[in-house]
């Protein structure tokens, strides 16, 4: 064990944070990553209301490193449909009109940063959404314009977002994600590329979502040495043997028996978290490791608890000297 | 060899009909599965122009087993955009209005039935377009009514056409591919169902379009014995070694040596054609084999005489008799 | 952990039942699966005794599910030979010619209803033997019409045992295992419609002896959701490498390092316990997981232990809710 | 290409010597290994008969290095039942009483032997039979006096059939195949040393039996150099997933999809031929490579021609200098 | 657990040798393996040095069961060179000059055995070096003669060590090392030969400088049950992927991540201890098992504290009966 | 097929020039790569000399691209020893001096430049040997600075060869291969940096070489690909299954069966050419592949015909349109 563990309080959202911090230090995590908007209220601009929430972590001894915006910075990118209502506030998504939408939820982001600030934080992980993801499989034929433009369109909407971040001193870390303007290492490289690798943008690293894709998740770390900003532990599973629904899914449910893959529970999928560690000893990422925790075939707070042992269990401190210097005499 | 083996023309559409009898003939193929817009107009209704057309073929001594309207087929039930324009012919296009759009592609499908009457087929291999494609990973959370309204909306538009078929003893083989309303095994069960188990309706088998997925291709044509209309012989490769474009692609290009997958000539793939042929000989298949070339890095002709050598090396004919018959005495 | 961790005490009977409760609490078990004769003797009609039985499990803290005959069970198909006196009771082999044989076990089997009944238990694990297992390889052909009457003959020597165990309210499990009327997931439903679904049959699902030959494990508790009755976890171990004896066993011991196949202790073989439970979870099984120890190579008793601890480990419960539920709103 | 390729015809039985003959020129053999009784009568004592035989090879100018006796030879040690009177001629069968039915069949071996010199071969492949296959798997366990008297009675049946083949400088190969004294790598061993390494007595070595068991068939060439006498070239498939029927066949038919494994025509199984040729330069063998078709799912006169020619293929010469000998320079 | 555990201390020799007594305590071993020069100076002769060890580990009550020369045994039949002074003490490197060298080594490694006499151990562990192993690709090519010459050298050299080793009771164990005389199975058993089975030659078993090379690290157990005198339980990765430095190590540091493979903590790399055990546990191996601790990526106190504990877990004691025995009724 | 085929004649340096090209037009081959000094004697400074080679491959309409001096190569940068003398003539061997061979054999190979340049060709293929190939498993500790010391030496050795190739138009083209100065990806972009990128230094491909190591042969192409200046179509084989002898080979002879890996005649081994042919068509490489023959277990002719047949069918031209071009109509 070397690095805090966190918990990722997105899934607990139906839970006021007392009873989530309760949870968290039971199963024995160092800290949360609070998860927007259900446990953070960014419209709050008054510094007790954050002191309460630093307070309220402090009884439990839970450190705080982010705050996490995935539902609502998936609405500035995205193509607006019925879709979003479900995810967004209502104050956020308005009468539905989808300019009014990205215009609110980038206002929002940006209030994110300052929340980040008031609780002391420097890094806001979160979903970008994207107008192009809808082109991915390229039929009818997909031109090189139209890609770009999605790239433009993610630069205009989040450069200005990115500006504030950096004059606050917050980082904005995307987890790569379908969906998102970034989905695997090359279009990763392109986001970047999209902001002329603005300072203030990085990455949530989560291997989840890129090992059933068949992309190299341990290859990405080292791509992106200087942008890993945050880091998810969560697994997924991919069968050893050909499904009846592959991995685009088959327009069924997650946790179908018949799927070709499915997230699941740490240590009950396919990621390989040794060489993940191995990985960010090598880069010398200091930050938490933070659990989501996603499986639908097991309880959620048996999963939470085991989650935390396996990551305290997985991750170890670099070494500090070379193996082979005891070979060398001492004289 | 047991089956005839065909050359689908969609890939030649670039050259005249007469040209790629002429090469077809001379790289071995047994016929042709002629490719709509480019080599067959359905908006003729001469007698004449069809006799033609098989006056051709004879001359050649092609076979002709199909006619298919990939590009067509897919303006039926897709949410048009500024891509469908660069697919179709300027007279179904028309002025883009989508619902224009489909009303047209969905007559020249019903006049491609009757242009299969007139050549002598029973069947129209084609695609579907689907209205539901894009929301293929469920994030935001896509409710059962949103995907129940896509398989509605198939239904709805290929009713009439698939009606007019049976009328016309034609058979319209949908190729189970991404971007269509069924793109594995899971979501053709359900097509099937969306249209009550409609005589005319089946699939053009191309495990091309299965395998990178992590879909059982040989248990498809099991799972579906009665509906496997067509047959086309399509390899395709993806990487023992994780990329970093995945299946989702990346927003790059067919053929970029980063990706996961990629089209390939008939075996230089991982396509195991061997377990294809024994279940195909299982279910009492008898159509044609057909060769629909693509790969990104090999010359055109050069694959399309290899493939055809390749089909009928794989192909064989079915048992006879048991072979442990031979131990029981003969008298 | 979720279940109910039993352990069997078959491989024990070398000990007075009241030890082995000891150990067995000891090592953390839940409760016990009594293994017959030794540890129960249904010609015991008394109801003290078996209420004996009862408290001394209850000293201990035990619970019971299940009682088993493996032994006695063999010999109502099998045919019978020199190797039966060996397992068999001296009143159930009495002179050892094989009709009297198969009675007096069909006997003892409707007698061990009863004490189940006695032991206030639903269930009876066992064996049925085989009047056909020696012709598996089909050398000199083996026609339709003997295996036929091997099916037949297990019908009609099993289900007045059925029939008698219904009415008591008892459900009989067969061990699907090698020289029994049910070795694979084939075999197992040919028995179920031998009998007719008779309601009383079911399975004891014991991977260890499906897994080696190439059968697919976890699929069989999908193909029979209804007739899992019972849970047996034991390990196996399969060779990577290809080895001077293979699965049909060379005539040498089990546990011969030459083997390609040996019994193994829990967590040391190549059976992927994580998708049992995940299909256990998904038809809903809540019975206990015995474990049946095994290992030719290892210490019994730390065997016992360890065992124990891993399913403690590797079962898990069900999800009450969907993961992605959260990212809905609450409004 | 190097040495002769055969064509086994017990599974041509169906057809006179003569049909035989022309097909097996036309498909490209060198020559044959005739199958017992169909096409060989070794009652026949008259030297015309056997001159006749030969001069028919010679006018297909095909070569004849072997006599195969599979059905006869199984009778000799096996436990006589019903599925033996199907195999055996009536003038072996008799009235079914298996001593009858093992002393006519020893008999038959032995004229077997003199119908091999007549014929101007030196060895005759064939099979034993077993008192103790069905004995395979050990439970109710097997002791090892009841494997030694398996051994035993093999030996004491087949050491006079051995001694009046080395009188006439004849050699028996048992084919190592389920349901004979010796099935795998240990149980041949097993047999040789029953037999007192009896010089008469080797093996045809047939790949297909032995790598579906997870028996290393490599490995058995080197084992076993001075004893390999003659090769069977057949393949088989076994499955990467597993399923219903495992090894043991789940008493269904060879060749039905749901079995784990299946025999199939040479090239389109899993065996590694490339391997076994290197094994055979290895070890100095320069008899026949005899192809023994069996597949259920291919027609029989495609699937003869087509493993001539890959007999013909992936046979090679040894080298005759070592590659790196060009290093050093010539003076 | 069922075998002593122990700590190398070759790694530690930074240390005084209280403090790694203090720190292996306290990880949980039951011993030590003292490595030298800087744990054990053998030149000293008087008894009390030696008591002092033995009471300093009695007092943290750790067992002592083996001494260990890797440095000074290098230097007896390498052809010395630059790297040898950084390893060996200034006492025997002397001037450099390499048969000096040679000879100095050689008393020291007699000298070793007196100490592990004075020490109450039977079992020096260590390295011999190698004359030939610059020659180990074939290129220009190596005669035999070159490589027979290294193994005489080798048993000229060493034989008089062994010698005296056997009058004192004491065995030598070289670990089968690349740069080694012996460094897989092969020329293990060629090592062996050249010192005609010297009763006191044998080999420290350690499978991380095996696996990855390609040897069968599991069959060397059973190639030499009689000469296994020691064991390390050193784990190897090796990547499943190819990288850009190969085996051969591109001239690069260990613990690189282009590197194919790297020395890594017990439990994270690819080595089957399981497999070992049982091996150990068929040829009675009965001495302890020692940890070697390496990986560059690790921080060390936590590895070895780790390593302890698998060590523990892995290791388990051999059955006093089979398991069937139960099936068999006791009467 | 796409590229010229050639046929390296280092391997057949026992015949007569003209022998050579017999065979070789016969095999089918378009060309040959000439070995040195069999075939060509550099020492001739006479235009005829060489118009008579020239005119003797004409005669035999085989063309040439390269000419390869490995052997004399070896000796520029090796740490000479008795090994050279039996692969070096005696004119450059000479006393055997170190230093007067590394200057003669660094003349030797400026006058194969120009050898090179009368025979029309501009690329000469070689090894350079290292002094430091001994220091590859890094112990005794190796230096940082030892092995720079070794890329200087090959800088200061090599580069007036290169310079005076440079001056001719000449490439040299570096086998990248075990024993030289560059044998896996690294350290041919260490080789690469330590001359300075000079345009003159290149590769020549050679797989064989790499695969077995674990290198990706396939990504050393597209790491390189304005180096690849020629290549080597050679086949390797590697054991699925672990060997008494390793990589390193146990000072053991290439072939024999106990090798974890051997060179095998092309097609017979693990090197996938597709992959490879794939990567020259990417990166636009327009030269001869060049089949060098190796194959302990195999008849040289069979193979060198044999190959040439496998590198015309594994060859293909890259494709001159998308295939998805198609798909957009014509106007």
């Amino acid at each position: 064990m070397a690095r805090p563990v966190t918990l990722y309080t997105l899934q607990w959202g139906d839970l006021p944070l007392e009873s989530v911090c309760e949870k968290a230090k039971a199963f024995g995590y160092d800290g949360l990553e609070l998860g927007l908007p259900d446990h953070v209220d960014v419209r709050r601009t008054d510094g007790e209301y954050y002191e309460g929430i630093k307070s309220l972590l402090k009884k439990y001894e839970l450190q705080l490193y982010t705050i996490s915006s995935h539902l609502v910075g998936q609405a500035v990118c995205d193509n607006i449909d019925e879709r979003h209502q479900s995810i967004l506030p209502a104050y956020i998504w308005g009468d539905g009109d989808p300019e009014g939408v990205h215009q609110r939820a980038t206002e929002e982001m940006i209030r994110t940063g300052y929340a980040a600030k008031a609780l002391g934080v420097d890094t806001v992980v979160g979903f970008t959404g994207s107008s192009i993801w809808h082109l991915l499989y390229s039929f009818p034929p997909v031109t090189d314009a139209m890609i770009k433009k999605g790239y433009d369109d993610f630069a205009r909407r989040f450069l200005p977002i990115l500006d504030e971040y950096q004059k606050l001193g917050i980082r904005f870390a995307l987890e790569v994600h379908p969906t998102e303007i970034a989905f695997d290492t090359f279009s990763a490289k392109r986001a970047l590329e999209a902001v002329n690798y603005h300072p203030a943008f990085g990455f949530n690293y989560d291997p989840s979502h890129l090992g059933y894709q068949g992309v190299d998740y341990v290859d990405f770390i080292y791509q992106f040495p200087e942008r890993i900003f945050h880091v998810h532990m969560k697994d997924v599973h991919w069968s050893d043997i050909p499904k009846q629904v592959g991995i685009f899914g088959g327009h069924v449910t997650f946790g179908d028996p018949r799927r070709y893959w499915n997230f699941r529970s740490l240590g009950h999928g396919k990621i390989n978290f040794e060489e993940i560690i191995r990985a960010l000893n090598s880069i010398g990422y200091q930050g938490p490791l933070s659990v989501e925790w996603e499986d639908s075939a097991m309880d959620r707070e048996q999963g939470a608890w085991e989650s935390c042992q396996l990551v305290k269990k997985v991750d170890f401190r670099p070494s500090a000297v070379a193996f082979d210097a005891c070979f060398e005499k001492k004289r």
